[in-house]
């Protein structure tokens, strides 16, 4: 693991969520670039001191050099927005594959260095928008791609936090220091934290890709450096029409991302909050919940990324340890020269690539008086 | 009345709300322009058949001439929207007040004389805006008014519908065909008849006005000469952005009216299909659910507006009467030349004029390629 | 109107009800036995003062010597259970067809001759269990009655309010005093003023009738003197279990009513303070949420009872307006001699009398130390 | 772990939540009774196979030789009921720690014996009591413990669950053929799998103990040879009044464990299958939803017991691995020889004997005749 030191936010999620499953074990880390904090963080997760190293340099160049047997399999870093990308080319050319935080880099560039990097090393990149990770998603996806709704009409996408209505990050509040600061997290603020969640989910979810955006970006708390909301007007490649809001700045939210879908014959719409449930609604019968868990009428992919039976709720921590499970079973089919079974996905770097085209052309279109950018990679 | 023959959803609305309360009484009515049937809708609502007319001219000519105590006081007008304006300023030529349904007029221009005419004659023009008359909208606007929640950064209203999913004008539907015809509904479909609905309300309780829009409106049907859906971006005058989406094939949508609305210290949300409700969040504290009906905590005007206590939910029907109950104390209180109570509140000339400019400015955004359009009077 | 004087609450919830529909006009009453009081509050609903009387007895005498076109045509008493039986015998007597508050009367043995006068007279007696009036009501009652869930097994049903929860009594609040007087309410508290549309509605939704209960029935508000909340265990003829729970201490809740009724194959839940759904689980489904006023799916007698389009909700008003509006269509085809409309329904007096013996059997079983108590008539 | 091989549900479900915060590993196991699925299922959980054993007694005798640093440091006993009690002895008899599933035993003998071989050992003894662990259970359990509410009046708890609706054991279903078998599962069928949970839950919160019990005990489904569904009324022994429902043939629900408790000023909500939220209700105030994760007004216990911000739900898994957490927490403070952090609680063998003297009670109260039967230990 790159970054993820103690009072990490991310980091700490990711450990559970590579732990849950008992396919994943945390054997070395470069936790934190201040020495100190690294010792401490490798100690209280019970690191091998031996293998709880300073850089990720250190790590890579140390582990690769163990037998095969006891090196570390694949690389995860979740460090800031600007510190993806060289562990992340320096894990792959050491023939480690990566598990790694989105947005995938910095800059679009970078991602399509990565992807051409991925491409030359043969070795599995998985990028963790967790969200996709939610059997119901999964369920929402497998309708959309069987077609029931017929031809999709419309998209509304919203993701609406309120966590940084003050100047939190003139208070000493880590996550939004680096979050809400240009040379830590991009172009982009809002939008490229949670905006790209919201863009992924819709294509993911859909199966259609945005062509165009028009969006109103603005720092709506006075002396913020980057976006803390966005309204985007979407066009879809078939047509269909979108809307898709980003805020982190709407007082008494807590993470309300939420996706509802119109086609001809009915939509669906699925709440991050109340993930277990998937409502579906029809023109001409009854609007439909389908559940999490429950038997005989979901897709193989929902029941798949299930843990429980209905009515034992899972959550946010499941859904990420769905993409480890994913990853992780690919990879033991990798090892073991076995196609990986059916239903395994996970996000990659073309996901990543779109993320980063996605921030670019919302800045782009922020900043121009015509209506319509295109959304170019 | 005129207008509201059978077969007339608004109609038959009107006249429960107007029941409601014992406080008004529909003596008189030019029901439809088919002779037949404006009689026998005479009849079904046990109308006096001397006091069924066959044309509106007919009727504010021969009330007119009644004895005073004997005479309609007020016309209400729920003709489609090219029908509004002439029998409205016939009826306040003749001396009577007016109720009329929105959108006001067909056009800008209209509307303005109709306000021209009120101001004249000093008569009093309720506009339905059915949805100002909940008691939760009644105390969302209150605790606006009061500035609880500080700046407003952020609001977000969207009136999904799923009816007009299907080319339904072609199919015989009464309510589509004029609906979606330019001649009778005028330049906007979806935006004329919801989404004014939606900008009315979000400044009805912000008290904010709306200065630009971005509009993105599309007839996603094949074959409709109108949009039926649109998603618009939207700048208001204090500096907040907002979101504005309307939509009648949203299938499998209802009649799913929503708001929310952000500031610097919290934020509300009221949904028209769970009308006793509104949702108030804080940025540190717990949500509240506020209920009307409720004792001890509810602004003056959301107490006004409820007939019943806590938990015997009041509805549209409840919503639309409250409009004829506050326009019915306004026009006693005119009669016996007394101040009107506190708390008579509801929308008039202003409303509509406001109504026009926002359909003819969303219409224009949607025409252009420039990013934003100003809000015209 | 017998009672309804100001300031009386069901009073004014019943003429709303009567108005909404326009079917029936309140034209006379002897509104309370306070003389000051009955004229002040027939002014106040624009009653002629000739016909507004001091007393029942004065009103059914002088009205019954009306011309039959000007007479009223039915009465309704609203008056405190104490004062039901009187009048509606008298009215009964005077040949006037009677709509009735519940409980029905004071005591099982007055709702007995009560039925024996309405049979001897002919006339039509309509009792206003609020509740059965709802759509969705009908909806779950006719989807039962087609037998879709197979052979039921248990219901819960429940009513929690805690308007309450203090001595209010004591305190002046005129509901609170009649209602927690046995001298003016009868044996059973909460048992008899909510707790009868308890039984009322799982007896009118599940066809089943309660054979036998045991109840645990409390003052849990030291200084009452009847039951303010009991828990009640059921036995149905079919063999079915149940609970119905009572409540009026149950501080917070507002008038949750709510039902649930599970059988073979699935069941239903229906939930008074939302009461345009009807939410249908399935053992092998996923769950349905079917909606008031929305097209294609609903049972008749849902439809004949809802005024509006999906999404438009109706509430406990519109609700007690279809108990008016199916007696006043019933009385109606009985004036015209043509038969009653399909779907026409509302409780009568078999309802009123079996209110009363819940009443008696659910007293005598929580004085009682056997487990099982026979629900006798 | 003794049991839980594969196919058994629970098994699984604490293998994950002892994973998920790194501070438990399973490394040794008596998976089965049956060899071959013994030795399969330690190889899919990746046991060394030479602690795979084939019997708790090998497991018991093998590990307790292992040097200090190496062996087990706790047995976690996840067999049908019936299997719980030799095991448990055993371990602690070879001064292991035990976490075992509920009910505790097979009869309340042998959980007083367990108990006084708890006292003699000094060993820790952790009761899954699953939905203890919720944060917001630990928060309405402090709420209630600071009176907020007043003098508690009220509980109403109720589980219901649709999945024995069918005779499913005899479809060779595993898990209904041990629940419903009096040889595997003792005296109770649906009160003790679920209707333990719901009165622990009950006590839990509101800090209160069951005196008495009027149980009504049903097999509803024919052919079954325990009970399927139960209602019961409760009384506390600080006077309050209750109802317990619990039901394995509520066909169509998952899981829908809820508890709602009233007191003098207010009361509160809480259900399993939406558990990041606590609703508030007052007598005065507008109702309040307390949510898992957020800053500022939750007590500590709920915040120890949270791993993610709000918005980001946790779930079942997490719940139970709150109670692995706590044991983890309080058993290395007692290796460490320091006291265990604030907070730290889970469910103990005493609650393990009132879950036995629950069902004996509750079995009892269901043959009698009288209405009341004590609660006896």
């Amino acid at each position: 693991m790159v970054g993820g030191g103690k009072d990490a936010f991310i980091g700490s999620i990711h450990r559970i969520a590579a732990n849950m499953d008992g396919l994943v074990e945390v054997v070395a880390g470069a936790l934190s670039i201040n020495p100190e904090i690294a010792k401490e963080s490798g100690k209280a997760i019970f690191l091998d001191p031996e293998r709880t190293y300073l850089t990720y340099e250190e790590m890579l160049e140390k582990e690769s050099k163990l037998p095969a047997e006891k090196r570390i399999e694949f690389v995860t870093i979740v460090t800031p927005n600007f510190a993806h990308f060289a562990p992340a080319m320096a894990a792959l050319d050491k023939g480690f594959h990566v598990v790694i935080e989105k947005p995938i880099t910095f800059t679009l560039d970078e991602a399509k260095q990565l992807k051409k990097k991925v491409e030359e090393t043969g070795l599995i990149l998985c990028l963790t928008h967790t969200y996709s990770g939610y059997p119901m998603v999964r369920q929402a996806r497998a309708m959309m791609r069987d077609g029931v709704f017929g031809k999709i009409r419309k998209v509304v996408v919203e993701y609406p936090q309120g966590w940084l209505s003050k100047l939190s990050e003139r208070e000493g509040n880590a996550q939004a220091v680096w979050r809400t600061d240009p040379k830590k997290s991009g172009k982009a603020g809002a939008m490229g934290d949670i905006g790209t969640h919201a863009a992924h989910l819709a294509e993911f979810i859909t199966g259609l890709k945005i062509t165009h955006l028009c969006a109103d970006l603005n720092a709506l708390v006075p002396g913020r450096m980057l976006d803390d909301d966005g309204n985007v007007l979407l066009k879809f490649d078939n047509g269909a029409a979108g809307v898709l809001i980003a805020s982190q700045v709407a007082a008494g939210e807590e993470n309300a991302l939420r996706i509802r879908v119109y086609g001809e014959h009915g939509g669906l719409e699925w709440a991050q909050m109340e993930p277990n449930s998937l409502i579906v609604k029809w023109l001409d019968k009854p609007t439909q919940i389908l559940r999490a868990g429950t038997n005989g009428f979901l897709h193989g992919e929902a029941i798949f990324n299930a843990r429980t039976p209905g009515g034992h709720p899972e959550g946010y921590l499941e859904a990420f340890a769905n993409l480890y499970r994913n990853f992780a079973i690919a990879l033991s089919s990798r090892i073991d020269g076995t196609p990986a079974p059916p239903h395994v996905n996970f996000p990659t770097v073309d996901d990543g690539i779109r993320g980063m085209a996605f921030i670019d052309s919302v800045v782009k279109s922020g900043q121009s008086k015509e209506k319509w950018t295109p959304f170019e990679i």
